[in-house]
């Protein structure tokens, strides 16, 4: 049996390129002890992944050039030699982007690039991508973000940039579980739709619409008590302008920076920080681990509940296409997290 | 009798010309009920000022084309037709760049542009400028940034920027009485020697040094855990690069960034913030007015108990003198807070 993988070849300099990847065959070895099988079915399509293509450290090490693309992903394990993991389980863990993975040394936490994250999936009565959306770790970034850092309270203002993605669309919809009244910023006039009938937030903003910061401060004159921001760039120096006394922004992350690493861009509003009493602070959502599964559990009972639309965008290809797709993810084309549906190359 | 007043005739673009400014000569008016005519004898010189000189609304009103040049200062009571101010006190307020003021209207919050700051001298036992620097408002900045903002706590490592000015020696001294490991920013080797032997900061570091950030490592190799921000610019974009898990920056003010604010540069560096589950927060000094005296009262304790240093760096001057002492603030000429000793013009 031959597993296909790509390789990150050479860091990219900007947007990744074609010829940053390579897809390589390799022969599937017999497990040793402690190892595990997995056929992998989905994988998590990140913002995050620019990053790790970096070189220098960044919240985890970098990939190495000659590796396997890193990717979160979930997969059925084939055969196990590792005692507390079956065959015919379905996993969620740092699969790479192949087509099967050998998994070793689950105690060590020196394993996983992402973070020690292995998942084993008992129940199943939802979609498989799930574990990758709102019960995996984009649904862990929006609630410790919305909840541990954010502390929101019902009756605040949230804003949301990058609202339409996987972190976005949860977070969305935790704020307004808790009572808040929630503004999405988003990229097209379509997913400003989707926001507000698929995903049941208050208000959406296209900001590629010239008007879009008046149209923020229209809908909430007083200001915005908290922004959790998964974009940077002109979105958040925007912000900041916007911000109540007290407000809070959250950074998540930076998709707009990511691409462009070398001439980034900080917020040049940052004093308005000080005329607003405002804070900005930053977290990692691994500093939260030992809360994942108390978290996933509330996270199902309002799944369950109704109460959040788990949705996620997910798209079919072989590891071929994985460079396309992560072009896309970054055009912005996803509404709700961006899952590949792996296809086995022919 | 004539005041002397230096009005702001207009806006300045980048570092304020003497252009911006003139000198008017008027009389002065008899007294109405509720009035009080203080002699203006020493005048706070502040990178604030560069901000109240612009347009648009910072934490205060601008000044008004044509009004009066705003300044804190203290002054002479010479008589009063206000019944808690009498004449022969010393008052500390927003005088204004003039050789007299006339106050009114003492218990309305609308009078002060500065703010609703009247603060009457009844025990004077230490020189007046010390009114003015670590007991006025620098001193409020210093004490709260740190405390009520900052938390600071024992064996914390502190830096600050901007060391050598009235908020920066105020700060530092308190974070060292506070416990802390304090390293001092500043702009020469001069005044690198004056927060060692005069301020007692356990480190100096002149940033025009192109090593001073390695030297910065040097001395915390375990990184920064809060960074009292005056400065801005570089020197921020710097500090958020050598943050520790978790470190916090205070936001004072941005001295680097008032006379630029058309392309004020944002911090780049700031998803380190994220890496580092960090912080930068604003704040405002008059969000603790209310705990001034107490504030007050505790630095007068430090400095009898020989624990603080309140010197001043005193120049003295007419009110055609004002712009080349400001323009040698913003040159970083001064060894602690800069005060003008007002001289009537012939």
């Amino acid at each position: 049996m031959k597993n296909n993988q790509l390789l990150l070849v050479s860091r990219p300099m900007g947007t990744p390129k074609e010829a940053n990847f390579a897809v390589q065959s390799t022969p599937i070895k017999p497990l040793n002890d402690g190892e595990v099988l997995v056929k992998n079915q989905f994988l998590s399509i990140d913002p995050a992944m620019r990053s790790w293509m970096a070189e220098g450290k960044s919240y985890i090490n970098p990939i190495q050039i000659g590796g396997v693309m890193r990717a979160m992903g979930v997969g059925l394990v084939l055969d196990s030699k590792y005692p507390e993991i079956k065959a015919g389980e379905y996993i969620s863990t740092e699969l790479g982007v192949q087509e099967y993975s050998t998994l070793y040394n689950f105690t060590s936490s020196q394993r996983l690039g992402v973070q020690s994250y292995v998942y084993s999936i008992k129940e199943n009565n939802l979609p498989l991508p799930t574990h990758l959306g709102a019960l995996g770790i984009p649904g862990m970034t929006a609630y410790f973000g919305m909840l541990a850092v954010g502390k929101i309270q019902a009756g605040e203002t949230v804003v949301i940039s990058g609202a339409a993605g996987g972190v976005g669309t949860i977070a969305g919809q935790i704020a307004k579980i808790k009572g808040c009244k929630v503004i999405g910023i988003t990229s097209s006039d379509e997913k400003c739709q989707g926001l507000l009938h698929d995903f049941n937030f208050d208000y959406a903003i296209n900001y590629k619409n010239p008007q879009w910061k008046d149209e923020l401060m229209g809908i909430c004159p007083e200001g915005v008590q908290l922004f959790f921001d998964n974009v940077g760039g002109d979105i958040l120096n925007t912000l900041l302008g916007c911000l109540s006394k007290g407000g809070r922004v959250i950074l998540s992350g930076a998709a707009s920076q990511y691409n462009n690493m070398a001439f980034m861009r900080g917020p040049a509003n940052y004093l308005s920080l000080i005329v607003n009493r405002a804070k900005i602070e930053g977290f990692v959502n691994i500093d939260y681990y030992h809360q994942f599964d108390e978290a996933r559990n509330e996270i199902k009972n309002w799944i369950q509940a109704g109460l959040l639309n788990p949705d996620n965008y997910v798209v079919k290809g072989g590891i071929d296409d994985f460079h396309a797709i992560l072009i896309d993810l970054f055009a912005g084309k996803n509404l709700g997290k961006m899952v590949m549906e792996l296809q086995t190359l022919n």
